[in-house]
Parts: C-alpha cells; structure tokens; sequence
C-alpha cells in the first residue's frame, strides 16, 4: 500500500503541470491552434507521458475545464460571507469572483471563450457550473431579500432572473476587465455594484455606491488591485 | 435591364425562405444536427438549389449569422429614443431587444448559442455584432449622464464598463426568458430594469423601478407580452 501511493503521489503531481500547461496553453493560443508538443514541453515532460496520463486533446481540454470551472466555484463560494449585509456579501463576492478572473486569465479564457467555442460537450460542461454559479446566486438574493424583511414577496421568478442578470453581467464584465489594460478586479467589481446595487438611476443622479474604506485586507487581499 | 430584375427578384426572395428555414433547423436542432436536406424540405426547395445559392453549410450558417445580427441591431437601434428621459429611454431599448429575442428564439439561439459554440470564424461574426451593440449602448448611458448634467465626469472606462455590464446581463436574460415558460419580453424589460436602473439595493427595500402605465403601443407593441 505505500508503495503504490509514493508511486500515485508523483503523478498527481506531474498531471497538475500538466494541466497548469494545457490551461495556458488553451488560453492563450486557442483550442484548436494549441498542440500537444508545446503543451509537453511547458510542463517538461515528454508527449507519450501526456497521451498516457490525459488520453487526448479533447480529453485534457476536459480536464482544464473541470479543473478551472471547480476553482472558479470555489473561490465565488469562499468570497459569501452571510454574517454581512446584503451589500457587503455582493461586494464580498464580487470581489472574489473578478480577483479569480483577473489572476487567472487563461483558466478564464478557457471557461467563457474556448469551451464555448468548440463543440456541445465542452460547452455542457461549462452550462453546468454556470448554472450551479446561478442557483448560489439566487439563493443569495433570496436570503438577502428576505432577511431584510424587507420584500419577502420577491417572486421566486424574479430572483430567478435578477441572478441570471448579475452573473450574465459578471462573465461580461470579466472579459472586459482581462482585455482592458489597467481594469483592476477592485475597478471590475466596484463597477457591477454600481450597476447592480446602485443602480444606473441612482448613479445619473451622482450617487454612486462606494466600496467601504475598510475592507482592506477583508479576504486575503482579494480587495487590492491585483494587476 | 428588367429581364435581369425580374429574373433576380425570385432569387432574393427564395434565398430568404432558405435562410427561413435554415435560422429555425439550426437554431432548433443545432449546428452539428442541422442537415441540408431538412432545410432544403422545410424550405420548399430542392437540395442542389441550396448548395446552389448559399454554396455550403459553412455558408449557410454564416449568412443566417449575417442576417440575424443585422436584424437585433436593427431592433435595438429603432427602439432607441433620444427625446425621452434616460430611465424610459433604457425601458424603450429593453423592450426592444426582448420582444424581438422573444419573437425570433431561433435566431437568437443562432447568435447566441449555436454560434458561439462551433469555432473560431462563426464566433468572430457575433463578436463584431457584439462590439457594435456595446459601442451603441456606451454612446447612450454617456448621453444620458452628461444630458443631466449630473455625473458630467462619469468616467469614460465606468461607462464603457457599465454597457459591458447592461450587455452582459441583457444577454443572459434573454437565454433565460427563451427557456423559461410563461417570462414575457415585457418581464424580462422590466427584470433588467429593476436590475440596472433602480438597482438591487432600492429592490432589497421595496423600491422597486415601476415600468410606466402610459407606453402600451408606444413603438409598434413591443411593451405587451409577446407569449
């Protein structure tokens, strides 16, 4: 038994270079201009070890996808913070969602473009973490609408809507951020409260939502400019 | 000179029951399922005349992309109405793209969905429809904010993010509403507008953007349900 898991160990490993790779790779050239060659020698190993470990090109490029869609999920879940008001849990995670994007461009790039772009199975792949990402979203709203006491009539459907408003901005939003030099993921999120929060009538009238002074540092500097 | 008119005249006019028949099999089945022989039947002609006149399936797909596009800017830019405040101004543009997303569910699933899902050409068609919509929008929300004469500085780079935003979330709206039964154009407008005009912090205490009583048949019946 621990022979085997000294001998699983390093595989793990070297297949996490591997998709390090394949995602910067895929990212940055395309699904289809992206060889195999080149995505061996970036994780410096050799070919035959990739097709042994991830089988195909379709095969990794799956790989990238669960790998990225999960980290992504993962980091719009750790930025909920539901001991804050409804404004600082949006702030929270927005924050959280275009700190990911931003540092994570090529996973991105591979989610929202190159998954979308290439065929119906990777982008079913791709529909089903967005539609987890909505389902958290509406719940979300939900909670915060209700907690408030303040319309706890909100229709189920209208929250429905108001999720896929804000994730379809969100996704939106990103791409912009990565393709527009100096958009920092403060500047990103910043925005989409004004947007989402604020609202565009309150903002024509000069009142803008203003991101708290104080939430410097709030999640692992999350908050901070990061390019 | 007429003997060619005449002559050209049935051509225009069979190429756009091909292009019928070819938006709805491709927006209904998909890209990859879609074959000539169904939109050749669905179209009334034989398969030869297509190969004929639209060349290829790549080609076929690429002008119903073509016709599509021009045909939702078409509609976002006659439901643009400069004379009215910005709130109704947005309302009149939101109920434009919905009510023709709405009445056209496979054309926008040609642009939106099938489009965007098989490779890189098709894709770059949608992209350029895309960045045209956004440049409009922008255009608007700066309009609307130096017109007041109350954020005369809002920013370029905001602006440009917040038509990123109101796109973004435009877009995932219609998917939604398209495959949510009983979601009216007139809803989907009126969703947004809660969303991004009186913004989600008013909707978390009960204020809510009230679409006007007064604008039934404002333009062409755009503001009724459609379903």
């Amino acid at each position: 038994m621990p022979a085997v898991k000294t001998k699983r160990m390093p595989r793990a490993v070297r297949e996490q270079q591997m998709l390090d790779a394949a995602v910067q790779t895929f990212g940055r050239r395309g699904y289809m201009a992206a060889s195999m060659d080149e995505i061996a020698e970036l994780a410096g190993v050799s070919k035959p070890l990739v097709y042994l470990y991830l089988n195909s090109k379709e095969d990794l490029f799956s790989a990238c996808i669960r790998r990225e869609a999960k980290a992504l999920v993962d980091a719009v879940r750790a930025g909920a913070r539901p001991d804050l008001p409804a404004d600082r849990q949006l702030w929270s995670g927005l924050t959280a969602f275009f700190t990911h994007t931003a540092r994570n461009p090529d996973g991105w790039s591979v989610l929202h473009l190159q998954a979308r772009t290439h065929g119906e199975v990777f982008a079913g792949e791709v529909a089903a973490m967005r539609a987890e990402i909505v389902a958290f979203v509406t719940q979300l709203i939900l909670a915060a609408a209700r907690d408030a006491h303040r319309d706890p009539d909100l229709p189920a459907a209208e929250v429905a809507g108001l999720a896929e408003a804000l994730v379809g901005a969100a996704e939106s939003l990103a791409d912009w951020a990565n393709a527009t030099p100096g958009v920092t993921a403060r500047q990103a999120a910043a925005t989409l409260m004004n947007f989402a929060w604020a609202g565009l009538g309150d903002l024509m009238h000069g009142r803008r939502w203003v991101p708290p002074a104080d939430d410097e540092g709030d999640q692992q500097g999350s908050t901070s400019p990061v390019r």
